[in-house]
């Protein structure tokens, strides 16, 4: 088996297809062989520039990151693609739409998109993100582009990963922008306004512009607005102009290296949790004895401390 | 110790608004004990019936909880009152906004507020929540209003807490129903169209029942909507009649008794994991062991994997 994967990372090095779609399967069914070919492939990551994009559901996420990709491959650089979709049982539209966009990619090595959806991962998505982020930066992508949801805690969790984030706003998505879009804020690094051809894209513009009056500039950064005409390609170019230009200006400062050790800081803790929890409910038999206890405390019958000290010593301590 | 415990435990069984106070404060504080109180408190627990308010900012969550805990409060019944709130750095106005709450009911020992920010608590809020209506459940109250903004997934956790969740929104706020309501269908015993008098309220109750047409019955209840302009007073009757009948027609259900047991795995888990992690990183030298693991990592001279083994065996696993 080790000799497996140590092909198994050999052909993902070497930017293999399905050696790099096997490894996302293996790494979302937590599957073990998964933490050994990422121990293997670890050396070789750290190279691509991570680029998460989020915004509210019909901001055009999806076209804006196809755009992007298509001008970075232009360039002749290899990119992968991690869509993130909150998929509920009461919207499966976006596994669909995200395999007619793998096809119109199809005929094209040099980009790599993948879905992962976050029924029944909870807590561990951004923890697999992670992970699928270093197997493509293993593969040689020199971009990857993460694209999510910008709505709840496992979205900035996972828009943490990235090196540089864009949120995406559009006008005439009503007044929410000074409720939930206060959140985004801390976390943009570019605003981009796309359907910039729409009406209210000045008020909005504006509207952005007095909000980051209030965010205090960080590391000498103050996050730009971009307008952008994704189905047009209009714009884009311009939006990765900015990347750059932040990617160079953050290139060597403090900030950036204690976001990266934050990052890792927090990978390290779920990882670690992950393991806890595996020790602490061991497959269908712990569920059951969890289960077990949990019904106990809510019948009054134990209290939850002294269940909580069977967990842990079911798990070792 | 354990007498001055028992004590506490004694005045807070009492109704005792300054052993609340410090009970709750202990929690926040992750005082060890609190959790020496909470197992002294527990038996006296199960008899309060949680109320979970959820709904995006300017829906009138604050009034329409006062309305209903006055409601209660001329029922003859004690109530308490926990508001949850997401306070960023940009936006400290939700704890000046709760002094006054309070004093507008500082006359009325039956009734108990008391606000918790989301600062600082990250996934740990969720348990500290169900801990303080544990000590309100303990100390009398008969009803628990929880009340949150219903935005990421920690403010779903504590609406998990609740026996009843009502999901406010309010016409006008835009396009939104359609984005972010959607988890909340998922998640609402009962839906509060409040500010009822303005403009929209009719097409905002048929966009609801048209996503209810959506949703699966749960436990023969097909969540209502109520209407009110909570600030008029109007429609807080009907709609405490409404969780009467939730309450009512659940009683006995064998969803309602999952919904526990399943309540109290969550937090079981969580109080597991908490133990997990100040063993773990213990205090300000385990932070400091654990950013020099992130910086080894992000510089790549170390595997994630090797330092997640350093993390459990400095647990004691």
């Amino acid at each position: 088996m080790p000799v497996a994967v140590d092909m198994w990372a050999d052909q993902i090095r070497a930017g293999d297809v399905r050696a790099i779609s096997r490894a996302i399967t293996a790494i979302e069914d937590h599957d073990p062989q998964s933490e050994e070919l990422l121990k293997r492939i670890f050396p070789s990551t750290g190279r691509a520039y991570v680029i998460g994009v989020t915004g509210a559901p019909g901001t055009g996420k999806s076209t804006l990151v196809d755009r992007l990709a298509a001008h970075y491959r232009h360039l002749g650089e290899h990119v992968g693609i991690i869509a993130v979709d909150p998929t509920s049982p009461y919207t499966g539209g976006a596994i669909l739409g995200d395999r007619i966009r793998m096809q119109a990619h199809a005929t094209d090595a040099g980009i790599f998109i993948r879905s992962m959806a976050t029924r029944g991962f909870l807590g561990g998505l951004a923890r697999a993100t992670g992970d699928v982020a270093l197997v493509l930066d293993a593969a040689g992508k020199r971009y990857v582009l993460v694209e999510t949801v910008g709505v709840g805690q496992d979205e900035v969790d996972i828009v943490r990963l990235a090196d540089c984030t864009l949120v995406l706003l559009v006008p005439g998505l009503g007044d929410d922008v000074q409720s939930m879009k206060a959140g985004l804020m801390e976390i943009a690094d570019i605003f981009v306004l796309n359907k910039a051809d729409r009406e209210g894209a000045d008020r909005l513009a504006a509207e952005i512009e007095a909000m980051l009056q209030l965010v205090p500039e960080r590391d000498g950064w103050k996050p730009r607005i971009v307008r952008t005409v994704a189905t047009e390609n209009k714009g884009v170019d311009e939006l990765a102009g900015e990347i750059a230009e932040f990617r160079e200006r953050t290139k060597q400062s403090a900030e950036r290296q204690a976001k990266r050790v934050e990052h890792w800081r927090r990978r390290l803790l779920a990882l670690a949790e992950e393991q806890f929890l595996q020790r602490a409910v061991p497959g269908t038999q712990g569920e059951a004895a969890l289960d077990a206890l949990a019904r106990e405390v809510a019948d009054r019958t134990k209290d939850p401390y002294a269940a909580v000290r069977e967990l842990l010593s079911r798990a070792g301590l």
